[in-house]
């Protein structure tokens, strides 16, 4: 870390952070400017470090030099990670498709789409059991139902499946029937929700929070494989910023940032990162060629009549279309859908 | 809601649409208007009602024109809301303070800002056991050893204890400790622990998600509300923006928009709002001058040497002057700290 | 325009607001709600209406219903725009690939510049002679000599020139040399400044401003439109959010959106978009994925040696291999950059 | 500076940053940490440098530890600066209460306003004469006719005036009538003009832009300054973020902060800043205990009707009930409106 002293912080005070710097177990090293001093603590960091020496007398910022997250970090391990769920296979090459409906509903409504979107190139199947609502009053999901019915996809097309657990009582449920556990962008920081699928034996699909920055991310991603889980894939969802013509705005710059980053496999969600069925096909087919390692989208028989998040739903036909794109797209970028 | 269709929508859409509307139980009402026809639907709304009608056949846009909160409303409610929990008094007049360290750190270390908060004239103590962090590296919190300093140090002043609750399985230990049960930003849209809090006897402290929408936070209010508790204070601890000198933008103009639609007491946090020990005493004043019902605040015997958030914390010193241009400010507004 | 009453607004307020509505030359159409009661305002918007009716008596809100630009809608002309200055095509299948250095500095330069860009593929040269900069003390660009080298490089590559232009007294003095006269973000609402370019005969390449709406965007083409010039290219370069690991977050979705409501050319700008080198490419290919008629980047002979912006300019074998990638995935969505 | 390199960066890459370092003028000085080594490099900071040095090979990131604003700094000029425009004085424990419509309408509008706002107390008198228009075809302002009915609403009440200059070209024009020139929102980053009315003998209201950071606006003001205006008020009227229930989120703890940071007085718009009326004097309120030296707010003798911002503007009884409690508040912070 680097402390910089306020202009015209005394000699008393810089000696008394130096002393400050070093009771933390950390080597000083004071630089005198033409306008300020600075001084450079060397050594491992710890969190409270930071936070410590910025109440300190004279001092006017500290500056950390190193991520905070260890595991994640690319770093420590320079090849990316490919995550095998059944199915799906994402990263390092391998660019997965993850579709299906919001919500399941019925039987009928699943297992249509599930062999929809096999047909058309899809790689693992999504869809809500349990489904966290901004209103108390809209519709929470079929539950362990609905975790039987995307079992039954399973079954019948053979589509590994990618499913919301919403709460540390649920995770060995949820687990019990799908192939990966996602983390929702409004659980992205419920720590012990995360410590919990750290310790499940399912991949995690984990999501940004809507106003999540990247470390912020990448520490959550840490307390998972800090756990022990190693099968973690990112999924930038979207952010929310000044723009209202779209939910929420997706920073496509995220995908080579994070894998500049991290060994972990980034996914694109162009439905809710955009909420809007006409904008998802560009958007899927911005994310790959920027670079994606998967994209996960919604797919309904009949959107309209969807019991959730219709407005941004592709019917079969549009789904369909879409893959035509983003195959051509991704071979344009060397990678294959498998 | 009123169901805009796109310009040159066919009649065979509008039909279609309005056939649509009623289906759902609503009334249809074909406004033809010089370039587009609009369709209202009236009767009342349900949540996927708009959303399902959004992807419909020539349709540009869904405009709600109902909240979709109900029990936090004030056309619900006209009377404003006083929680009451120990000595803790917030809403219809009364200005609570809620003053204490970011984590219970020693029982030295909080009955010392216990007595020193109590003296300058804070209503209420704070202080995290359970502590949500970043990092998984982080300090983590004392836990029921912490929640035991805080009701030891309620026998010594009298002061009621606002402590957070992180998860649904740890809120009946909270509540045997603590009077009001804290809900962080990062857990607003955790609805599990909304329902939960919602059962518990004690008093609730709910804080805006950074980047929660007014709507969002009322209808995590509404989670609570819900299950059966009217204890709900709001508390506005800031939102993220492109804005780097605080660590949130706390907007004050919360205080009054909240409540013109809720009935529910507003708090406002100028410790997390700002991030910044030297900015809170402002931010604080201009919370009560905008007519805030309570302040929250950081204050810990030796911020630089506090294990979390110490640059954003007061040490006694810095909250009794805080304290004399609150009172000053409060008095200007007809509120009394009581 | 739908007026919408508060819930309880009187009759007496009902009627006061449809006499407003019909003094401004609007039908009104009152529907009786089971809550609310809204006005139907029917006829042709203008703007200061819905600010006029919004601080009616008893009004909750005034929802518009149609957008405000006319000219450049693609309601008005549904068939897509194609921009030719010089060398430069963009639009209606026609993929524009404008590049060179952040500022002009030398005719060494920028000659190696133009010929390097050129032979890689570029169809126009950038290069700021007048420079926008947010410190007094930063390097200001060369003015009249910059355009004088910037037209000496057109003379030896054939590559039209964009540049910006700052004032409306520069208007006519930047046309002399230019190609296209580029309006800087900081300028998207400098009103005056896009009348005067829409009085010049070259062709405009619009920049959104950091924090512009799609709707401010709109508008503020149909300032340069309404002033009869029809070569208006708009261009994403960026907005303002909380995300600091890129210097603008640039949200690609706006490629689709805009071209759907408008039939102008949509360039995007990943330099300034993400502000670091190493994201270009893979944002440059995204924007192309999606649909971008045109992509706008900064190549420097020697980045780190560049008087501005060289933490987010390619070197020429950087923007060589950028140009591969996005030629593979130019052909992948079927456009062609000629 | 501090030259942070990359973990794994070669002894040749950091002797080669060692030399460029040099080669600027600076002293370089290397601190080799257990995982990184940084460079310090001191001296005068100069625009281009941080640029430069940040594409280096093996560099990680250049962090600055200066500020860039000299003039403007209150490390420059410690104590605060009073800017005495006719009747208004702003700063240095004066406050300034500055009202009035937006639009100048016509003479009977204005003088009404004038007389209304001088009787309830304000000390300087608002109007627009050149409006900047989101929309080309919204009403542009009554240009020199509003300035002579603005010269003549001082000659009636003795309120100083304040009016938008929107280009370099009505400078003189503007001043001829005008005791402070208003830099809008939208032109904070117009250079040309700030450069303009730098020259200008008028003092200056410099709005602050809607996504401009602290350090762009010091910046702006520093244009101002450096051409020898030392005049300049700075006005926080609201930056956008994701809330749309205010037109804009007004972040009252830019008060503090720029009262820290600069010398030039600080003036909050409350009108701009939420766009609603009824939210109006509860954030004039609160700006005025954050601190402020001044507050602009909009008054029209009918909103309803008002040309433009009738949403957001007050009726003089509405105004009057505003000082009143604004007087108070003042009081509290031992503020005095003169």
């Amino acid at each position: 870390m680097i402390v910089v002293m306020q202009k015209g912080a005394s000699q008393e005070q810089v000696d008394y952070m130096v002393e400050r710097v070093e009771a933390l177990g950390l080597k000083s090293h004071v630089i005198v400017g033409t306008e300020r001093t600075v001084i450079a603590a060397i050594g491992e960091k710890r969190e409270q470090m930071k936070e410590s020496l910025e109440s300190g007398p004279g001092v006017a910022e500290v500056l950390p030099i190193l991520a905070p997250y260890k595991v994640a970090s690319r770093e420590v391990k320079p090849e990316p990670t490919e995550v095998i769920a059944g199915s799906l296979r994402v990263g390092a090459g391998s660019l997965g498709v993850i579709a299906g409906p919001c919500s399941v509903e019925s039987e009928e409504q699943l297992i249509a789409t599930a062999k929809a979107v096999k047909a058309a190139g899809a790689t693992a199947l999504r869809g809500g059991a349990f489904k966290p609502r901004t209103s108390p009053y809209s519709f929470q999901g079929m539950k362990e139902e609905g975790l039987k019915l995307l079992a039954l996809a399973r079954e019948e097309t053979g589509l590994a499946i990618v499913t919301e657990v919403m709460a540390c009582e649920d995770v060995d449920l949820v687990g019990k029937y799908a192939d990966v556990l996602q983390v929702g962008a409004r659980n992205m920081q419920n720590y012990r929700l995360l410590e919990a699928v750290g310790k499940s034996p399912r991949a995690i699909l984990l999501k940004r929070g809507a106003s999540a920055t990247m470390e912020e991310l990448l520490l959550a991603a840490e307390y998972i494989l800090n756990e022990g889980n190693p099968n973690v894939m990112l999924c930038e969802r979207g952010i929310r910023t000044f723009e209202s013509h779209t939910r929420f705005t997706l920073p496509v710059a995220t995908v080579p940032y994070l894998q500049a980053k991290t060994h972990l496999p980034v996914v694109i969600d162009p439905s809710h990162g955009t909420g809007h069925t006409y904008l998802v096909p560009a958007v899927a087919a911005a994310g790959i060629a920027a670079g994606a390692d998967g994209i996960i989208v919604e797919v309904h028989p009949n959107p309209e009549r969807a019991m959730s998040d219709g407005y941004q739903s592709m019917n079969f036909k549009q789904f369909e279309e879409m893959m035509v794109k983003c195959r051509r797209v991704a071979e344009a970028v060397d990678k294959v859908i498998r």
